[in-house]
């Protein structure tokens, strides 16, 4: 990697909070060691609630809170280079534009990129550009349904997370923690991550085949 | 607790994302399930970033980066009842005036609350209010010697989180998760708490006392 880390994180309405979260926190931690540029993208400069998208909150007995966070960058002027992008999962993902729009903008990155990431069913806007095909990937096990519509991905149906040449994907929310853990620990150092973890107090699996929340959520191979 | 939950928040400069963003996923995902009110309670309305204070950034060998996020109410106009109240931590504890406004904050609404949580030295915090003399209570383990400005605290050197009354602190960062899956298993259900966390594929340390970051941190008793 470069002297400096150019690190984006894309948000969208209906994100999950904690998958852009967790692996945030390691990475400002990470800026207190090593120098990093960060980008928070979307599609406009407005905030971008973690409220899910009307059409997707029918489904639940409630209205879901949320809160918002602060893009700053558009998709439309990202900046010059990006060396890591992650894309968090959510509710939002279920919009047919939000995806779209999402998938867009990474297809148009992917090439200069040195890594992408995906935290839970961000996996499956990172499918929508076709940059899966004929790979390894995972996605969140609570709703693993979704990952049929894109069959010509090898989605491995238990895994923390998995890496396939510089695409890593992890499976749902709180496996982003992991999944980051994992990253910095073979991209930069272990010591590193391990001081990072140890700061936050936080536990990491560090086997990518743990999971269960496969057989809880009941997903089997295709 | 009454048929609606009203929870807050706080945030301030150099707070840490995690510190409120774990609960705060919890609780996201909770209100899709049991009626909830979220308030963001910040000093002004502004966008409140994660990058610490410049009085506290100079122990770093590099910037920290940051995120922001947008408050919904100030400590001047804060919702009528609050039955909640999270205090993450973060950098800007260190800051004189940052623990002070917030401590008054706290202060001012304590009488009202049903419970007062605090996740790593968001306990200074609240240790600062006076409201944790004689009381039990535990902070982050990375920066314990913060704890012996409050003598009359009885800081537990080693514990994930610790309950007193309806005082509820927890250890560093990523500890939060597990507070806030133990606090929704005792105030409301189990059940509920076990649902939350498979959906956010989170394995919750459920043991108090679990704290391996006591003896890396080489915390002992005072």
């Amino acid at each position: 990697m470069a002297e400096i880390t150019r690190l984006g994180v894309i948000i969208f309405p209906g994100f999950a909070l904690l998958d852009a979260a967790g692996p945030l926190q390691f990475f400002n931690q990470f800026s207190g060691r090593k120098p990093l540029e960060l980008s928070i993208l979307a599609k406009t400069l407005d905030p971008v609630s973690t409220i899910p998208p009307k059409n997707t909150a029918q489904h639940y007995p409630c209205s879901f809170v949320g809160q918002s966070m602060l893009p700053t960058h558009t998709f439309d002027k990202p900046p010059e280079q990006l060396d890591i992008l992650i894309v968090p999962g959510g509710l939002g993902v279920v919009d047919e534009t939000i995806r779209n729009e999402t998938a867009a903008f990474i297809k148009a990155q992917y090439s200069k990129l040195k890594y992408l990431l995906s935290v839970c069913n961000g996996s499956i806007i990172v499918a929508e550009t076709g940059l899966l095909d004929g790979k390894k990937a995972t996605s969140n096990k609570s709703a693993w349904s979704s990952t049929s519509s894109y069959p010509n991905v090898n989605w491995v149906p238990k895994a923390r997370w998995v890496v396939d040449g510089n695409i890593w994907s992890s499976s749902g929310v709180a496996s982003g923690m992991d999944m980051t853990y994992a990253f910095i620990s073979s991209v930069f150092s272990i010591e590193l991550a391990k001081h990072i973890a140890n700061v936050m107090e936080y536990e990491p699996h560090v086997d990518p085949d743990w999971d269960p929340f496969s057989d809880i959520w009941s997903v089997s191979s295709k």
